[in-house]
This record gives structure tokens, sequence and C-alpha cells, in this order.
């Protein structure tokens, strides 16, 4: 019976509880939290599969942070998932900061969604011909790209060529999902009908130079899914009144700890820790965590200007959606809801206020740090 | 009254649902389900401020997995949350293969957890006494840094100068925790002591050497916290069978995605998508989610062996806990007692577990982008 | 005197030897071979400054080498300059067993010269309209640049921002030059166009974004000067005949070194040893040999092909000229005129035989390794 | 005769010149300037093979240059050889401003040359097995290396596994010679040691985690040959009077250029062109000049402190050699000379003095592009 039950593929709730026994009486466990879900697990049906429950993440909130964006404009509270006490409090600093200092600008500079298959080719002649044969074509991947998406649409088509290897990096434009999987549905169809053409053959639909989960550079320097870049000028004596440092101080933070610290380290972004409050506002808001990987590679900068702190975040892969994926899910939609950034045409306000939370956050860390007590706000709050 | 209920700082159910009431009525949106808390928020009140709920992200489990590690050993059903679809029904199919295959071999190589210090010394010649007092004084660092803590152990310090900065990246042994703030704490006296002795001025007590939550070679290239080692041989069969690939195409595969590809995108690390299988597992068992930045760092290999397919994964940044932190929670402390890795003395064993888990999604990534039908795959179970 | 000797700043023979003299009484040694020089210094005054003679470094050649390019076509015998014992005598067979298989292709896809200044600009409000103005206004850009040069074309434009620092990335087609002063000289004028129109300040007409002499993932990515690419595949009984090795063997030696060792090594390309065969032509001809540096970031493929073995590589950055430069010294001339690559109307020829030649020198090498006799063969014929 | 002349593989003068005639009848051209040799041929009968004569690299000198190192102390004027046009005045105005501020310190903080053959292991446990044997048989390790060579002592070894492949990365202490030659063939007795021992087959002597002429992290992280460090400050008069900048403006400048342009375009290392310098002194005193590839990785900070200009350089991988390769020639042995460093008991100052010219080379740049003159320098002295 218990092989039966963790052989279940259904998606009910009755599917769902039948596997979660089989599961406990397998592993001689008891999962009542995991199995207290508030919703109908019907409607995650298409957000994974051998569902047994769910786990409750803590939700908490920072805000108001006032952003003041191209999509974004006004005060909001930001809805951040999270198991790592301190953070949300140290965010929140930085909110309040902002926001007494008039706002975040917040902007995106380009936005596109990529995948690269990677085909096989005779050798380098014919890894050129492919190319140009992409390059004169262009017109026709559009139309066979375009023709598996409704929002979806087909941008440019990099071609990337090594012995007999050659990647076609393809960058769509996907509406308001995140939209890597509408961009490899495409992609594929582009690469079936570029083997039917030049004779390359399909390897993968992705050929890592998407870059997709995977930390590099050419996501750093080109940006994948929305650039993103956010600043703001705090004046001294907020700065000082709020996080009880000087602009001279945490500008020296920022340069010895992400400048030169981050150079030594080789590290593909400079930055305090932009990577908390990304996968904070993904988990709460439904976007996949795992793409945490490439948006971390995010470039803070501290200035003293005028006796002010100049800071500012350029983050490099932004890649969110308000419609599909996991914003489907009951509690994630309600996160969304909070910030007014639910379903359609709401996608770019998303990427705005999320780089105003990191900006909050990295002014935060870089302030706190800056005034010596890292470690004693962790002893305060932590674990 | 809106302000106030914003402005609570409580922990109780009470006070989270009076700030939950109050986002609500500010932001004019209704949180049900956020609200249906299966536990007493007090449990997280280490956890997270501004509490206002929980996300719920959608569990389900793969396997069984049968792991032969130094720490796991035996079949196991893993927990994993996620919101992308397919995801857990890939990584099944490549645990189906791996067990019937007699399982995968998981080995920890090197454990230890870093901080890095920044100081601003006068000069170079400066920064070559610090380094030299350091290195003298081992002892009486060690002394001071474990002062601060029962469990960890300070291994080594290593400099590195660079003009007026100076780093001293410290290694801790830290037990079943995963370790991060143990060993903020003890950096932080270990800092204040070199400060009294050299003269060096403490700048951040994370100078980004460490390297935490960013992707950077320093850590690819050491390690940060477990380095794990996991393979296995598919018989040509089982893999043509359970996989519809071959060894030779799923070699392939990997060599022009994971080689090729990732060194011409100027990646760290060379996978399909590690960062997915650390994602889901970290958040189904309270590990911390902006880890997987670092832990995407992983090099898959595959190779045909005497005709049939060997593939192994080496992660270098496992950074994981079974006591502390997100593992308190009641969800995720479940989660981790379905594969008996709750509490002291558990932590190599999920790690090895986890390199497993990794090694099953690689694989069968892998094989479907072999097979050539990752697209299809997303369009019949996904979004 | 001798003060006035090495103060004085002349450029004839006379002054030369002046000079040369007065180091010699300063410095109490004897130079007599740095004098011989065998042609007027005044040939050389604008290639160096403060000159006391030469340099020679030995010279030989590789060859007959039978490239297959659009712009080489034919056989030669390759100058390499160099002063690392059974550099030549490897290089040389592997040129012997290219030719013996018909020859290298070898292309160039792409070529452009690239030059990145960097403004302060007072935000990323401002950074934005600045890009935006850059866009708009591209033709008066490529006026401005023009202006400047008799061969130089501006192709694009392309914006970085961050916080308050923007780059304008350059790219320019520069004729059979190498270009970097001609790039440098045109983007000096399009930058102060920039700041005349927008208010940007120009802090440095080169911003690292171009990047010279330093190895980059922008360059690895984009390529700067010429990408070649060049293959060849080499018979199986060639291979056992000159090379005593077996397709299996160096295909299995490039995977494990340059695919997972580079990797693991965090390396910018993967590739045996470019950096040689890149600094002995570049020495031999007048080219800069600092450019070896981001020429050095080569990608070397090898796999076994229907019992054979295919060989590739891809050269990112190759960055010669024909005219100017060094290329007008009387010994650089002739060492030009060997492959027929002097003057006008050869760059394209000169990069395509370095591409053969770099595939010369790491299939040797590649070959040796894999016959396992790599110190064997230095401890005979080297230092 | 033409081929027989090509095939000639003498090393005396006639067959050197023999070998040009065969060079300039089968090429149709003259080649009177390339045989100019001052030196009998078989001088550089272990440099090179198929000499046909050397090529003249102009060669100059900077200086005086006031060194405060550990083991250069004094004034020097330093050879530098370069056909790039402004780059010896230049640097000379940096040596100018470093010796009337006192001179430059520059200091040695670590040395070691690195090889790391690569092994084929039959999984990771094999790999776990042979990296155990090794650490736990290192004195034996030790030993067949030492008794390969007269000078070098094997300092540690260093394992890394990924799937079937295991590297040994070995660090050796080379006495006054670069030692790449010394490390190869120590290497390949511990790799002959170790796979009879463990069944390990070596696959290559050289596996790509040394890393030598490729730009990898790991050696701009740990270094290899000799980690320099150099410093100095600039009074702000000297500054003002010498480079017509000011400290702010420099520093400036290498924040924006060296510290967030070179994050942007994901280089290892930030300097302004460190290459040069390298290049042109490598050159000049027959080191090797591939080498410049992994030295170029260096760092460069300015600092404005209490009004004056700190300057500063970090050089991971200074590979020099006052013994053995191109120090033995004649032009090459003269200009060691002129430093005071031909010979045993040398390489240390050599490396202490061209961490100091670097400097130099990096204040004068930095200076002299904030001073916005970097065009129109070349425009005047350049090509």
């Amino acid at each position: 019976m218990t092989g039966e039950g963790l052989k279940n593929r259904g998606r009910t709730r009755a599917d769902v509880d039948e596997r979660r026994r089989a599961v406990e009486e397998s592993a001689g466990v008891s999962l009542p939290n995991i199995g207290s879900l508030s919703f109908d697990p019907m409607v995650a049906s298409k957000n994974i599969e051998n569902m047994i429950g769910a786990v409750q993440v803590p939700l908490g909130f920072v805000g108001p942070l006032r952003v003041n964006g191209d999509h974004a404009s006004g005060e909001f509270l930001v809805p951040m998932a999270t198991t790592e006490g301190a953070l949300l409090a140290s965010v929140n600093r930085g909110c309040s900061a902002i926001t007494a200092s008039g706002g975040a600008a917040s902007v995106i500079v380009r936005d596109a969604m990529t995948r690269a298959p990677v085909f096989r080719v005779r050798d380098t002649r014919h890894a050129v011909e492919v190319a140009a044969w992409a390059e004169s074509n262009f017109e026709r991947l559009r139309e066979v790209a375009e023709s598996t998406t409704s929002h979806g649409r087909l941008l440019s088509a990099q071609p990337f060529a090594v012995g007999r290897s050659f990647f076609l990096r393809l960058s769509f434009s996907t509406g308001d999902a995140m939209g890597m999987n509408m961009a490899t549905i495409a992609s594929e169809a582009v690469a079936r009908l570029l083997e039917r053409e030049t004779g390359a053959v399909l390897i993968s639909v992705s050929g890592n130079l998407c870059v997709d989960k995977k930390p590099a550079a050419i996501n750093s320097i080109l940006g994948r899914g929305k650039i993103v870049l956010a600043d703001v000028t705090i004046p001294r004596q907020v700065l000082e009144d709020k996080m009880h440092a000087t602009p001279e101080a945490v500008a020296e933070t920022c340069y010895r700890k992400c400048g030169i610290g981050s150079s030594l380290a080789a590290s593909l972004g400079s930055n305090a820790h932009a990577a908390n409050m990304l996968a904070a506002v993904y988990i709460a808001t439904g976007q996949d965590p795992a793409q945490v990987v490439e948006g971390s590679m995010v470039t803070t900068t501290c200035e003293v200007v005028d006796g002010d702190l100049y800071i500012s975040v350029r983050l490099p892969c932004v890649e969110v959606g308000t419609v599909g994926g996991g914003t489907r899910l009951p509690c994630q939609a309600e996160a969304l809801s909070m910030i007014g950034c639910l379903g359609e045409g709401k996608a770019s306000k998303l990427a705005e206020i999320i780089g105003a939370v990191v900006l909050a956050g990295e002014l935060s860390t870089l302030s706190a740090q800056a005034a010596g007590h890292l470690g004693s706000a962790h002893k305060a709050l932590g674990r």
C-alpha cells in the first residue's frame, strides 16, 4: 500500500493526502504541518509533481518604502519571506532611511529573456555558414519563434562558434511572464528550423550561453531579464540619525568590501548581500528562487557627494513575472497584491520595487558594518 | 491605528494578526492564505521580524533515492519545495535511474565555514606586519574565536593584502549548524583582538573574501561549507529504458553545454541546473536559500565508460545545518525528519543526500536535453 | 655629465649612444650587445623614448604551414621570436601534421577595436538620459569620431551604467592598423562631444570596459580586434606517425586539461599554451606583446570524429596590424615580409596565419602531453 | 637545396645563415636586419630551434627609480623594450614622481612556482583514496621531486577532484630560476610515483590548474611565482608639479576605471596597464613574455590620504628568474646587469624592482587620464 501511495501521481487533495500518508508510513514520521494546506492542491497542479503538502516560510514586510520609478511610484509595504533572523529588521531600516530621503529612483534599462540552443556542426566553416544563414533569415526565425507564443517576441539572435559547437543566443520580449518556458519553447522551434535548413544538429535547446541559474559573466555584462538601476542620496543627517553611520564610513566600507574584496575574490558583481533581498521577495511572490543565482551579480556603489551618501545598485538579471508560474498560488498572489503587482501589466513595476528593496538592504548592511555592529545585530536578533 | 499596527514589533499570534490586518487595510487587500499559519508565530520569533503570516510553497518528494555515502546510507524520499512545474518529475526520473543502478556515491572532502574581515592598514609594510602578527599569534586568535562559541573551531587564518586593505580569511568548523552567525561572531572577536594588537582598523567583519551569497571563484576553487562529490555509473540499458537516451548522447550534451557553453559564457562552475535542486531542498528543509548562489557553482561531468554512462557532480559550497536557523520551524523540521536529518549529528548526512539529489537532477535534465524534448516536457507539465 | 647623458631626450644615433654610455657609467656596466643596432635609431623615434639600443630576441621560423583562409592561402614559413627552448620545435611538429593533413582552415568572424570612456554622471536618471542621447545621436558621434582619422570607422556605441559611472563602449573598424591609438583619439573626440551635450564629465578615455591588456570576460565573450576560428582534421595515421599519439588520447588530454582543469581554475578561455605562440609571433612581427594578455583567452577543442582527430581554436582577441607601430621597424618588417604580410591590406591575412599557428602549437603540446613526454622534451631541448 | 636549408637543424652561425638564406629564397624576401646578430648563435642553442637570426626590439630605460625593498634598495635605471611609443616617457614620469617622493616600497609576500598534473581516476571514491595517499605520503612525493633538481624544493601538494579527473597542485621553491621547467620535470616524477602507487593514470603533467600562461582566478587569488606588493605616497605638491593632476582626480579615475569598469568587464585584476610594464621589462631581461598573461592580473588602488595620493599595486604572479632561460643571452644579460640583477641571488631583487616599475606606470597613466590627455599624449609621441 505504501508503494501505491508513493506511486500515486494524482493532483487532488485526496491524492496529496494519500501520498503524504505513504511518505509518513515509509519514513516513519509525522507531517502534520506540511499537510496543513490552506488551499486546494489542484491550484498547484502546474507547479509541482509528487505533492504532499506545503512548507510554510515565515512572511513579513518591509516599508513603507518610497519608490520613484517609471512603473512603480509611491510607498510600498513589500512582502519578504525568510528564515534568517535580522534580515527584515535590517532591510526595514534601509527602507526607512530611503523613504525619509524622498525615495529611491528605480529604472529598467533593458528587458529581454534569453535562450541559447547549442548545435553540433561539421567544423568552423560550417559554423560560419550556419551563422550567416541565421543572420540573413532572421525574419523566418522570428516567425517560427512567435508562432509558438501569444506574448513572446524574438528580438535578436546572436551567434557564437567554437569548433564543432555552434550557439545561437536568442533574446525575447516576454511580456509580464518571467518567460523562461516561453523562450524555451520558441527556441526549440527556431532550433528545429535551423536544423532543417543548415544541417546543424540540435544538441540541447539550452547551451549554457543563456545562462539560466548559473553565475556567468555574459549575464552580468549583457543582462538577462530586466536590468534595473536604483539609487538614492541619503542626507548626512538622515544617515546618522537612522543608521548611526557617516557617509564617509559607509563609502569606505563599500570600497574596501565590495570594491577590493569582491575583486580579489574574483566575484561576478560586487555587493553586500543582494541575494538575501532577492531570495526573500522571490519566495514571497512566487518567482523562481534559483534565479537568485544570476540575480545576485549586483553592483553596489557608494560615494560621498556634497557631504551626503549617494548609494546605487545595478541589478543585471531581474527575472520576474506577475502572471504564470508561482504567481498563481494563493499566498504568492496575495503577496503580489500587497504591492499592486498581481497580473497583467505589472512585471516592470515589480522589478522596479525589487530594485529599491535591494538598495534598502544594501544601504542597511553597509551602514551596519560601517557602524561596526554586524556581529552584535545577529547576536541579538538571530538564531 | 493602521500606523500603530504597522509599527507593532511584537511576536505573538495576536501581534502577527494585528500587523497583517494593518497591512490589509493599508494596501487595500485581503491576505487570508498568508494568515493561515498552522503554528504559533512565537516559534519563528528568531527567524523573522515584522511577521504577518507565511507563504506556503508546494512541497513534494523525489525518490526513493539510494545514497551510498559515509554518513547517508540507504534509500531516501527527499523533500523538495518548488513552484516550477516539471522539476520534481524530472529529478524523480533521475532518482529512479540512480537507484536502479545501485545508488549514488556521495562524499564530503572538505568542511569549513569562512568569514573574512577587512581592515584598513597604513600601507603595504603595515599589512605585512599585521599578517606576520596573525600568523605567529594564531593560537591567540583561536582562543578568542572559540571563546564566543561552544561548537565552533577556528581552523585557519589566511591573509590577503592589497594597498591599505587587509583581509584575514578565517575558516571554522561549525558542527551541525550552517555556521554563518557563529563564524561572524567569532570573527568579530578575532578582528577586535587584531585591532588592539596591530593598529589595523576593522572596516567590516565581512570583507567579501568570505564569500557569502555572491558568486566568486575563491569559493568555487577552495570551497565554502562542505565540498561534496557524488557520482554514479548508469548502465546503458537502464539509461535507455528510463531516460530514453544513450550514454553517448548524454555525454555529448554535457560536453557541448556544460563544457563549451559554460566556458564561453565565463561561468563559475559548469552544470545544467544544480541551483534548481539546491533551492528546492533548501527551502523545504529550512536552509538559507540565498546560499544557493555559491551552491550553484557545481561542476557536472559525463563520460562514456565501457559503454555505460558515468556522471558526477562536484558541489563546492554546500552550506547546510540541521540545527538552528530555519530548521527549527515546524514544516522544515518535518521535512528534515523525512530523511532522518533533524538535529545534532546530521549535517554531513544532509549534505551527502543533497549531493545525490543534485546528481539526479543533472542526470535527468542532461538526458532529457539529449533526448531532445526539454521544450516539450515544459509544454506538458509546466506553466 | 652622466646626468646630462641620462637626461638627453634626442633620437639620433649619437643621442642613443650618449645615453647608453651614460647608463653604462652610471650603472658601472658595459652594454656592447645592446648597442649593436643594425638600423638608424631615427627609424624607431615613434616607437620608444630614452632609447639606448635594442634587445636581440632569437628569431626562427616554423613551417611550411598550409593555411586555407579567406585572406591567407598557401604554405607559410612563419617567424617566431622566443627565448623558450623547445617552443619552435614543438610548434613546428604541429605545422608538419597540419600541412600533411591538407592545411588549417582559418577565418575571421568579427573585426572591431574597442574603447570605452568612462564619465561621471549625477545619478542613475542622468545616466539614462546620457545613454538615450548617445543612442539618438549616433550619427553625430560617428562624424566626430571619423573626423579624427582617415581609416577608422565608428561601428557602434554601447552604453553601460552603474551609479554615477557611465561607460560608452565604442567599436571601430581600423583598417590594417591594430587601431588602439586611432580608437583612443577618436574616442576622446566622441567623449568631448558627449560632455558638451549631456553634462557628463569625462573621467578617463579608457574606462576598462574596452578592455586593453587586462584579461576580462567581456573580451572573451564579445571579442576585441579580430575573432579568428581555425581548425583541422588530422587523420589518425598522420597523428600517430608525426605526433606519436592517438586521437582518443589527445581528445582526453584536451578534455581533462583544457575542459575540466581550466573550469576548476576559473580561467577565461581554455587552452594549452596559446599565449606562447601569440607572444612569439607578436614580438617577431612588431605587434604589441602586452596584447597577448587578452589574446590568451583562446578556447581549444578536440574531438574524435570518424576515428580521426578534429582540433579547433577560437581566438577572441587577435589585435594585430601590418602598418604603423612596431611594423615599421626593420627586423619586424622583414619578419612580416616572410609571410607576405607587410603593409596595406594584409592585417586579415596576418590574423588568419596567427590562428593557424596557434592551432599548430595547441595540437603539438596536447599531443606531446598525451604521449606523456612533455617533461622529457623540455629536459632534452630546454634550459 | 632550399629544402635542405629549411630542414637544417644545426645551431652554428653557418647553420643559421644557411637557414636564413633558404627562407629568403623560399619566401622571395631579404632579411639583412634579422641576420645582423651581434652574438654567436650557439649561445642561443637552448633558447630556440630553427633560428635564422634575431629581432631587434628597441630598448630604453626609465629612472632613476628609487626602490625601498627587502632585496632591492637604491636608485635604478630600469631597462624596458617596446615598440609602443609614449610608454617609456610615461613610465619615466611615474618614476620621477616616485623618486621625488622618497621611493616605492616593494615586498614579496609569497614565492612558489606551481604545476598541477591531471590524472584519470576510476571515480570519486578512487579520487578520495588518491588524495589521501598523496597527503599521507607527502615526504615520498617530496623526495622524488627533489631528486630531479638541485635547487627546487616541493612545498605543498593540494588535491582537487571532479569526477574521473584528479589534479594535484604542486608548489615549489625554485631559487633564482623562474622555475617552470624545474617544476615540470619534478612534477612528472611525482606523477609517475602516484601512478604506480595508486592506479591513477597520468593524462597530462600540466592539468591547467597550475596555471601557466592562461588568465585564471586561482592564480590571481593564490599567486604564482612571486606575489609582490608595492606602494608609495605621492605628496600633493609633487603630484601636481610632475603629473599635473590632483590626488582627488587620480583616485576618482582609479575608482571609476579600475574599480567599477574592471568589475563590469568581469576582469581578473583591476589596473590601468600593468601588462605594458611587465612585457617591456620581461622582453628586455629575457623573461618569458607569455607569462605577462598571468602577471597582468594586477590590482591597483589609489586613495587620498591626508591630502596626498596613496597608490599601490598587488602583482599576484611575478614569474621571473635571473639564471637560465633568456637571461643567458647577451643583450638580456646586459639589461639585467643594468639593475644589478644578473645571476644567482638576484631573482627577488628583480621582482621587487618590477613591482616598483609597474607602480610607476600605473601612477603615470592614471594621472594622465585624470589630467585628461591620454589621447593627446599618444597623438604627439605615438604612431
